[in-house]
C-alpha cells in the first residue's frame, strides 16, 4: 500500500468519530459516589471514632467530639484524630433534624484502627437499632482492639446488646435506667452517677453531662492540667471530685 | 395523501432518533443545585434560625439547637421550628471538622420570618467574618423584626459589629472579654456572668454554658416547669437562681 498511514489514519478517524458520536455513559457511577471523601488522619494520634446514624442526638455526638477534637490545640500530648463512622457516607439526619456528612462508611470503607470508640445515643437505640446486625458486628469488631469504648445516654443499650458490658458495671440515661435493667437483667447497673468507668468501658448518663465523661477520659490520658484547659475552652469548671461517678479499677 | 399517519409516524420516528442520538445535556445544572432542600416549617410555632458558617463551633450551635428543638415534644406550648441559615446550602465545616448541611441560604433562598435568631460563635468572628458585609446586612435585616436575638461566645462580636448592641449591656466568651471591650469601647460590657438579657438581646458566655442561656429563654417564654423538663431531657439540673446572669428589664 502506497500510503499505509492512510489506513491507520482512516481507522483512527472512524474510531474518533464513533467515540464522539457515542452517547456518553450515563453518570450513574458519579451519582452513586458518596458526597464526602474519607477524612485524612494525622499520624501519632489516638484515633477516636464516633458511631453516628439517623436519629443520633446532636449533643451526645458533639459534646465528647468537641472535648476530644480540641486536644489538637494542646501542646506536648498525643492528641486525638476525631472522625465519624456510619453505614453510609451520605448525610445522616440527627434526632433534632441536623444533617451531618459522615467521614467513613463502615460497610464499605477501609476504617482506620480505632483506639477510642464513642457511641452517642440515637432515637432507636432501644428498639430497631438493636436489630441492626451489621452495626452490632461492627461494634464487636471495634471492641477487639480499641483501648476505650464509651457510650453516652442510650448508647449503652448498643454496647450491652453487642455483649460488651457483660462483665462490667455500666450506666445509661437516667430516665431509661429501669428499661435498661429490664432489657439486660444480667448486667450490673449503677444509677445516680454521671458515668461509670469499668475496665476499658466508660458509660455515661449522656445529655449535657457527656462533656464530663469525655473530660474524665482526657484527665486519665493527659492529666488534670490538660483536662482543666479543655474544660475552660468550653466554659466548664472542671473538678472530677465534684462529679458523681464510679471508677472500678 | 393516502396514508397521512405515515408522515406523522415518519416525523415522530425522525424526532425520536434525533433525540436518542443527541448527546444528553451535560448535567451541570443538576450538579450546581444545592444538595439540600429548604426545610419545611410547621405553622403556629416560633421560627428559630441559627446562623452557621465555616468555622462554627459545634457545641455553641447544637446546645441551644437541642433545647429549642426539643420544645416540639412538649404539650400545650407554642413550640419552636429550628433551622439553620448560611451563605450556602452546600456543606458548612465546623471548627471541629464536622460537616453540616444548612437548611437555608440567606443569599439566595426566601427565608421564613425569623422570631428568634441565634448566633453561635465561629472561628473567625474576631477577624474576617466581621468584614463580611453580606452577612452583617443579613443580621441587621433579621434584627428589624425578630423578637429575640441571641449570641453564644464570640457570636457577640458579630452582633456588636452589626451595631445591634449599642444601647444594651452584653457579654461574650470569658477569655475574649478584654478583646471585646477593646474592639467595641463604647459598649456596656458585663463579665463574670453566664449570660446577659437586655431588651431583646441575650448574649451568652457560650461553650457548654450555651444550654443555660437557651433554657433561660425557654423559661421566659414557657415558664419554669417546661424549662425544667427540657433541662431534664439533657441531664441538666435547672434552677435559674443558681446561674450567674444579668437581666436588665
Amino acid at each position: 500500500m502506497r500510503y499505509p498511514f492512510l489506513k491507520t489514519f482512516s481507522f483512527a478517524l472512524i474510531l474518533l468519530v464513533c467515540c464522539h458520536c457515542k452517547n456518553p455513559e450515563p453518570e450513574t457511577s458519579t451519582k452513586e459516589e458518596p458526597p464526602s471523601p474519607a477524612k485524612e488522619l494525622q499520624p501519632n494520634r489516638y484515633n477516636v471514632a464516633f458511631l453516628i446514624m439517623d436519629g443520633v442526638y446532636n449533643t451526645e455526638f458533639t459534646a465528647p467530639y468537641d472535648i476530644f477534637q480540641h486536644t489538637q490545640y494542646r501542646d506536648s500530648i498525643k492528641a486525638m484524630n476525631t472522625f465519624t463512622v456510619a453505614n453510609t457516607r451520605h448525610p445522616v439526619t440527627s434526632f433534632e433534624g441536623s444533617r451531618f456528612l459522615p467521614d467513613f462508611d463502615y460497610t464499605q470503607d477501609s476504617i482506620p484502627p480505632i483506639d477510642i470508640f464513642v457511641v452517642p445515643s440515637a432515637e432507636h437505640h432501644l428498639d430497631t437499632d438493636l436489630e441492626d446486625e451489621v452495626m452490632l458486628s461492627f461494634v464487636k469488631k471495634v471492641d477487639q482492639n480499641a483501648l476505650y469504648i464509651t457510650s453516652h445516654c442510650d448508647g449503652a443499650f448498643v454496647l450491652a446488646k453487642a455483649g460488651l458490658l457483660d462483665s462490667v458495671v455500666s450506666t445509661t440515661f437516667p430516665s431509661d435506667i429501669e428499661k435498661y435493667r429490664k432489657m439486660f437483667p444480667k448486667l450490673a447497673v449503677k444509677d445516680s452517677v454521671l458515668f461509670v468507668h469499668d475496665g476499658k468501658y466508660i458509660t455515661s448518663a449522656g445529655g449535657a453531662k457527656s462533656f464530663e465523661a469525655a473530660l474524665y477520659l482526657c484527665e486519665t490520658l493527659y492529666g488534670k492540667r490538660i483536662a482543666e484547659s479543655l474544660a475552660k475552652g468550653l466554659v466548664i469548671d472542671w473538678d472530677i471530685e465534684t462529679v458523681p461517678h464510679l471508677v472500678i479499677q
